[in-house]
């Protein structure tokens, strides 16, 4: 198990047939993930392109992640939160200084995720929108405002994603106040050669086992 | 007046302080708009940070449009519409398989922006999710499910957007029969120099000024 301090970030290599655990350890903790294919990094982790393939902004259990060339990234394999976020960009120090009114704001996951990916040759441009595990957004249908609300996830609960090809991964302990309810906690992950399931299936937790196509929906 | 044909796309400078006015000819047709800082493709209209910012889903009059380096790109000055989606990447051939389940697509707004935007330097790579003028996007606010609806734009409707930044722009007349309601038109553009407002505004279309800050919310 890797442990990620507060409001920090790490990069590291998974690759194909390997399962990514990113675990809560206290609870109320969002944690960014953008992804890169390993063999070029032009290749990258899409929100627009799995949601739309989803056709569905709350992924969960069952779920595919793609990228930008529409190729299969991330299965999501086990999920005991079920709410994650994937329409916004990393937090930053514009994102404090232009929402929060911050006038001098130190950084956030989008530095953080910047400092990780440079030895990777990853520029801050290309540092999308991430898939924030735990990350509570709720959306008003009619009027399309979001709100940032704390966490679901309980402490000790996770997300596991199963790899389809080899990638470049950074994870973040998210910097945002608003997303963590105003404590700053650590990330653990896992990069596991296999994955049994979930200490906390029996209850409840959505499990699921993907075929080699498109996961039943 | 310029005119993008059904199921093609146009690419074109815009100087800072110039006005885009997109406008749908004959109603219920989409238009894909990515933008690039002429002065240094690295930096994009950024779907995650102006949703993040505006703290909404749905932009419209009043709202602004953040590159991914937080810098203002766009004010939207008028829209007699007031619904667009800023979620979904471009229609592409995978779209059209993956989705709908087409086994030889031709290509969608996708290639049409790839091959407009190649003679400006933009790889296909570098293609973001699009403000996508006049897609109707439905969201479930408890599911997260997402519904490609037909567009609110009736025929001459426009929206229209005062440029911050020198940009190259890419906009097309969007390939997918989900968001045009299975009939392909044409879109029409002007790049003007000043606006005095829209011929519908009297009939309720909303317009807004922007002070040199943050639009009023």
């Amino acid at each position: 198990m890797q442990r990620i301090p507060p409001k920090s970030g790490a990069a590291f290599l998974i690759k194909a047939g390997q399962y990514l655990k990113v675990t809560d350890p206290e609870g109320e903790q969002v944690s960014d993930m953008v992804a890169f294919a390993a063999a070029d990094t032009g290749e990258f982790l899409s929100s627009g392109r799995s949601l739309d393939y989803a056709s569905r902004l709350y992924l969960t259990t069952g779920d595919r992640l793609y990228s930008n060339r529409s190729r299969e990234m991330f299965d999501i394999v086990a999920d005991e939160v079920g709410r994650h976020d994937f329409t916004l960009t990393p937090c930053s120090k514009d994102t404090f200084r232009i929402i929060y009114g911050e006038e001098s704001p130190s950084g956030g996951c989008q530095e953080n995720l910047e400092r990780v990916l440079k030895p990777w040759g990853i520029s801050p441009d290309r540092i999308p929108i991430a898939f924030n595990c735990f990350m509570n957004v709720a959306v008003d249908g009619d009027s399309g405002e979001i709100r940032v609300l704390p966490p679901l996830s309980r402490p000790g609960n996770s997300i596991v994603f199963r790899a389809r090809m080899d990638m470049i991964v950074g994870l973040t302990s998210c910097s945002a106040g608003q997303s963590n309810n105003f404590r700053y906690k650590p990330i653990d992950y896992d990069v596991l050669p296999d994955f049994a399931g979930l200490p906390h299936a029996a209850s409840g937790a959505r499990q699921a086992t993907f075929a080699d196509g498109l996961p039943d929906q």
